[in-house]
């Protein structure tokens, strides 16, 4: 590719100044980023305009297209079965990749789950996963292909060569207060997605408290704009937009967060995650031609949980290993009788981060064990001295800052009292 | 001081979603600006979003302050007589503080004009004075003080120890696009003047494409912005907004505009270098309390060139040394009969850069004989032959991008054409 070249300040005054980029400008401002001749202070200010002053659909599309092309794609057209992906834009016990890729894979479809690490209040699949002695998230190209073709699911951390501008970049907002933007954050998502070379992809896209966008308005949009992309890039996508209100299950940590995924699998978990594992598995095998599979029953048959066990076996993980158990535990209970009225995501994914579950730098480890397990739900009936919710760290000095982010999070009510889970869970769904 | 600590993604949100930072906010910024603790990456995005959502009154003055805060101020108040400085925000051909500061001066009053190099376009004063053999920008602390009291005027680099928040803010503004943003201008220019401790101020506020603001309503509200900067802090504050669409005088250089400086003080020189000189000298001695001095006097009499002299010599140049003469001349002339109708300042002040008398990069140097001498202004009748500008340089490659600069930029029509100059050259004066 043969760059024209263009002045960088020109570059940001344009977009300052309201200006569509076009193809070429966008071309060269991304590899002249990634190269290191445009300094991360002059993307920072780009970032901040395209920020403020949004970005057209064809813009959105030249900045994925060259986010790409800074790096390696994958191919997966020699693999004997379709491929489907799915991506969620991340909340609050959202262990949903665990049991949904071996529920597509056991109808014959490929899920490469290229999954990334937590960090702030929203875990992360590979930490996760990381809780089961022996498991490994780095693959080789090679072993993801014959893991593809023999298991079926693979839930593996994305290599360096896919998009480095979207990592370079993704590290320079996630500092300079440019990470809600929508061009942005569709960009990112999706230059990685398509980089992966999947022919299909379902977006979870969530909205509340516990996901970084909490009006449903802004994550429909960020849905649309996410299937456009994928669309005009000749990905079948598909988006549900969901609610980030309440925390997803009744688990958020890592090992206990395994352990929901598993009771999914095999039959049990709590309502919300079934609901969401099976809609979201529904349109992942609808996009690979399997518009009828019937996804309880890989569930009820144990279909699903075969997988699982080779998937995890097959990256050295033990799928009958005893997880880790967390050294101190703290049971909060109910202080009066009523109905929880309330159960706000974002306190509890704060929670359970400082009690050891997240990180606040990427090089921080993080704490398998730690975590809040929920008891309750919105909605329940609870008497007084019922325990609430058990918060469990390696580190009993962790429970006072847990407790703080927890002040006002969660509430007993009378009944009859407006239930504020922000509605249903699955509240919209975005096609191409 | 003590400073509260916030979080640096806290405070760019806060501006980028359009809130008004606090005093504290603004202090600890701009400190840990200076320090390195916010990185430049994290102030280009909160420069832009000042740019993009603009700063309120009180948030302009607390920049302002922090910015003096960050390092010295100069105490002039020993001196036995009243100080008055004046500021340029800059054009083609702006030599005006060359006259100026003598003329005052010679009035008694003190004259500290502490100055800068060019970059791009606009010339700088220092860049000028170093045309004259001998002539050295840099004087200590104690030096400028005896040759403020001595000779009254001084034209001098500004020491590194003044607003260094500032110094660095602007470098970093100069390469993310966020040079022409009214607060962060306001600021900068009075942060350092004010840290120079000068008891009155009078701004020269120019728009025009040879400005960098080429809309006179973005001027005057800069113009008003900094006059309230000023005035809250203290200095008696006055601007004049003046037109910058056609260069000042017949000079666009630094040896010719020395020339052209030394023609006003000795009661020649171009009718508009002397009609701004004179109206800012008025405005200066006013502030000064002397609202009746006969400046015409003091140019006619020759007390203006006897201290320019004097103010020459006591930094060791040579005022009757013969300045720099360029290697190689072109004469561009008329191609018809008619009159000159256009003359846009930014073509010739870039055709000049690019001759040699500006710099691309802080470390190159200039050509002190490069640059441009007009022979004809808009509105002078030319016949076809009649040379209409000269365009020096030591190396003749240059004059090929120089003439690209001015493609279009110059126009003889026909008598009766509108002349195309932005109408008179002071049209505006604001008060405190």
């Amino acid at each position: 590719m043969t760059l024209e070249a263009f002045d960088t300040v020109d570059l940001i005054h344009a977009k300052r100044d309201g200006a569509v980029l076009t193809t070429a400008q966008i071309d060269w401002l991304v590899d002249a980023y990634t190269r290191g001749f445009v300094g991360d202070e002059q993307m920072a200010a780009m970032a901040m305009a395209i920020f403020l002053n949004g970005m057209s659909r064809e813009e959105i599309r030249d900045l994925t297209l060259a986010m790409i092309a800074s790096g390696e794609t994958m191919n997966l057209s020699s693999l004997s079965k379709p491929t489907t992906d799915k991506h969620s834009t991340g909340g609050v016990g959202d262990k949903i990749t665990l049991p949904l890729a071996p529920l597509v894979a056991s109808f014959g479809v490929a899920v490469p789950q290229l999954s990334g690490r937590g960090l702030g209040h929203t875990g992360g699949t590979l930490d996760k996963l990381e809780a089961i002695p022996g498991w490994r998230a780095d693959l080789s190209n090679a072993e993801l292909h014959a893991q593809l073709e023999a298991v079926g699911a693979v839930i593996c951390a994305a290599g360096a060569g896919l998009a480095p501008a979207d990592k370079k970049l993704y590290a320079l907002r996630d500092i300079t207060g440019t990470v809600e933007s929508i061009p942005l954050i569709a960009s990112s998502i999706m230059s990685k997605k398509i980089a992966e070379g999947t022919s299909a992809l379902v977006l979870d896209v969530k909205f509340g408290s516990g996901a970084f966008m909490s009006d449903i308005a802004d994550s429909r949009e960020l849905a649309q704009t996410m299937v456009r992309l994928g669309t005009d890039a000749g990905v079948a996508t598909t988006a549900l937009v969901t609610n980030m209100n309440v925390p997803l299950g009744l688990a958020i940590g890592n090992a206990n967060e395994v352990r929901e995924s598993v009771e999914v699998l095999a039959g049990g978990g709590p309502a919300d995650v079934i609901e969401l594992t099976l809609a979201l598995a529904r349109e992942m095998l609808a996009s690979a031609g399997q518009p009828d599979a019937d996804v309880e029953d890989a569930l009820a048959s144990g279909r699903a949980m075969d997988v699982w066990r080779a998937m995890i076996t097959a990256q050295d993980g033990d799928p009958d290993a005893v997880l880790p158990t967390p050294k101190e535990a703290e049971v909060v209970t109910a202080d009066r009788d009523g109905v929880l009225v309330e159960q706000q995501a974002l306190a509890f994914g704060v929670a359970a981060w400082r009690l050891g579950a997240g990180r606040a730098r990427k090089e921080d480890p993080v704490q398998h064990a730690a975590g809040i397990d929920l008891h309750v739900k919105p909605g329940d009936t609870v008497m007084k001295g019922q325990p609430l919710f058990t918060m469990s760290t390696d580190e009993p000095a962790r429970f006072a800052r847990a407790l703080e982010a927890l002040e006002g999070a969660y509430r007993v009510g009378d009944a009859g009292d407006e239930v504020l889970d922000g509605g249903p869970l699955i509240q919209d769904r975005v096609t191409g």
